[in-house]
């Protein structure tokens, strides 16, 4: 049995498509945020970072990175068990406070990612509640995804967003089957967002849970941060909100915040939160301290909104294909892998300017596009240079502006 | 739907079985483990630490801690992205390296903890080898559990590394159909230690792949910390070595060390490695810090196994159950929840010994037991005190001892 040639067949396969990835090896530069290194065999050359999901640049924020020293000095590196045996610090239970807090829950989890988070309580509930049939926006990220697959129960996609096709999926049940609606607040790859309320009216209607990832809101919208339920006014309204601690709050791990008999039964039965050490005691301190920040500070969430607007005027303006929507998310479509590399790779390696191209299977093939995420520490000039480059790119490119721009508003 | 109502059920039957677990809220204190403060209403209390999987206290080690304080400064918190959307840092690449070179391996993967390294290899395999059978030992942990269920291919279980039972199973295919072994190295709820030479000697005969779990023995066994294959000469001959960062480490995260090719398509390929913010560049600094250490200086090690043999001789002496076996793990037989229970809250409430009780779905119900872990932090003195507590525990107790050693000795 040749187990070599079946790994490699998979690799060309993605060689073939042309969606063979390569990471950019970074080293950033604390305190010089947007500016980083990339690392590659000519050296390290200055780039300006315009993909992170550090929103907020909040991952070189003194009051994160000193509460980290702080619990290193205090505590230590590892936490040095799951959180059954000896890994429950006082932070993870000061975290969890917060974070429920934040969401105006009773409670809340905490796993080592947000991905985790997804994929173990999406499937733990299907297992403590046999039965209940899953209805999932058909944009749910991968990580929805494989908890829904995970937990083995019956399952709808419904359209994107699309509250009357998911009316016409719930109502194929009697009110008595359980339920339960699996959604994001904002798409990441779009920037749509969810209409939030609405879907709570349905759940109310056909006695569904609803269950939401704000893991590209949390930090970045809501007078304190707490996503787009909390904008909206709708927080009381979903049962379980989901939340990473990666993006906006600029650290790492993931969570879930309910009422407090569901994260009970989910720390209790989730394989994927009992059996894995817990997060890194200065992890927890640097997001604990980072919510505790913009849980009063707007400054910085303001500043990246002006900043996510400003791009796409200019951008727009020049007649790019932005694809438009109303979050903070800067997609422009190009609709193709190889193009979509060869401009990402054109911009890294004469321009400075790095953008990861997004390609299949974290967008649907032909879909392919770049996309921008402006922050606090962009300034004009970054962006006079990426506008510029984009130009330039755009003029040379065999693939005229045009046909982006009809793709971009089907 | 009264959904709270299913919730509290699946958690009343935890109180009914006496399983319900209670996590102990700690606050470690850096350059004092294996001390810590346990917090409670009550306030903060002074215990010891018997049962941390931080086996050789490196996450209090300097060489650790100033690693991460470094990148801190360096870099900041979180990484912004997903490894492939600029969360791949000079950090990460220097990781895998030294990973790959502490397993002899080509390449080596990192994820954000072991858990997710093999639900999400062993789910991935399957998906990329289709038809692909796996033998699984049946005391696997429930992370490799999760990733063999996920793949959702053929599966058996042998019976705990009896390798008469593997052969059966084995041969009840044709060579030519793709086969893969997933074993530990140390199993950690009973010490045992896979015989790793003998069962590659199967996996070469019936063509299968093998992978191992060496999430209890790296940093701790093997001149250079590389594990049990490692010590017993083997490396070359297992095809997948998992490990993780969090234990003998000291750190957080996991990883597979393999192939050039064999990483490339995980990496490419599998959900939970490619859709989730990867770990902080401060984690993989520590790790990386961690690693070199270990691969260099014995005295950890050595210190450790000798705290181990010198605790379970000293416990044995007294006719404590303790369950045999050739690893640093010291498992003392109880065989019953509440029982368990009831002991390891007397010693953290009267004695200032932390134990955390090991209960079902960790060990099979009837099993359950204290699991100890002695380190290098450890003095005779901790020791002493240990012994006594317990003594003074098991004289006052209900169940007398006779009937455990007989348990344990089955
Ligand atoms: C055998 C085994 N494999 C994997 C894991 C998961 O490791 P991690 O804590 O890095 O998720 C554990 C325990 O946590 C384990 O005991
Ligand atoms: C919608 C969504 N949910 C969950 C995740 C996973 O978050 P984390 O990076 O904390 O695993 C991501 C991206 O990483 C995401 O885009």
């Amino acid at each position: 049995m040749d187990y070599g040639k079946k790994f490699q067949d998979a690799i060309d396969a993605l060689h073939r498509e042309g969606r063979y990835r390569v990471f950019a090896d970074l080293k950033r530069q604390r305190g010089n945020y947007p500016h980083a290194y990339h690392v590659d065999t000519h050296g390290a050359s200055d780039i300006t970072v315009w993909c992170s999901n550090d929103y907020l640049g909040m991952s070189q924020h003194p009051v994160v990175t000193n509460a980290m020293h702080e619990a290193i000095d205090l505590v230590g590196a590892g936490s040095g068990g799951t959180r059954n045996i000896s890994g429950t610090t006082h932070y993870h239970v000061e975290l969890e406070a917060e974070l429920a807090d934040l969401h105006g829950k009773p409670a809340a989890l905490l796993f080592t990612s947000a991905f985790v988070a997804n994929d173990a309580t999406l499937s733990t509930i299907q297992q403590l509640i046999p039965g209940i049939v899953l209805f999932s926006d058909e944009k749910n990220h991968a990580s929805m995804i494989a908890g829904i697959r995970h937990g083995g129960g019956m399952k709808h996609i419904w359209r994107h967003n699309d509250i009357t096709d998911l009316e016409a999926q719930l109502a194929q049940y009697p009110k008595e089957t359980p339920k339960l609606i699996a959604f994001e607040s904002v798409y990441s790859m779009d920037g749509h967002i969810a209409p939030i309320s609405a879907i709570c009216d349905l759940a109310e209607k056909y006695g569904a849970m609803t269950y939401l990832d704000e893991v590209h809101a949390v930090g970045l919208y809501g007078p304190r941060g707490g996503g787009i339920a909390e904008r909206d006014g709708v927080m009381n309204r979903v049962d379980i909100i989901n939340g990473t601690l990666a993006k906006g709050f600029g650290v790492m791990g993931g969570y879930i915040a309910a009422s407090r008999v569901i994260c009970d039964a989910i720390r209790s039965y989730a394989a994927g939160f009992i059996f894995t050490t817990s997060l890194a005691p200065a992890i927890a301190a640097g997001a604990l301290a980072s919510i505790r920040h913009l849980k009063s500070s707007k400054v910085e969430r303001e500043h990246m909104h002006e900043r996510s607007a400003t791009l796409k005027r200019r951008l727009a303006d020049e007649g790019f294909p932005v694809m438009e929507n109303p979050s903070h998310i800067v997609p422009v479509m190009v609709g193709d892998p190889v193009h979509c590399k060869a401009v990402t790779d054109a911009l890294l390696n004469h321009y400075g300017v790095y953008v990861q191209p997004i390609n299949y299977p974290t967008v649907p093939r032909g879909t392919e596009r770049i996309r921008l995420t402006p922050g606090p520490t962009h300034t004009d000039a970054h962006m006079d240079h990426l506008v510029a480059s984009l130009r330039e790119l755009w003029q040379r490119c065999p693939v005229a502006k045009g046909e982006y721009v009809r793709l971009a508003a089907e």
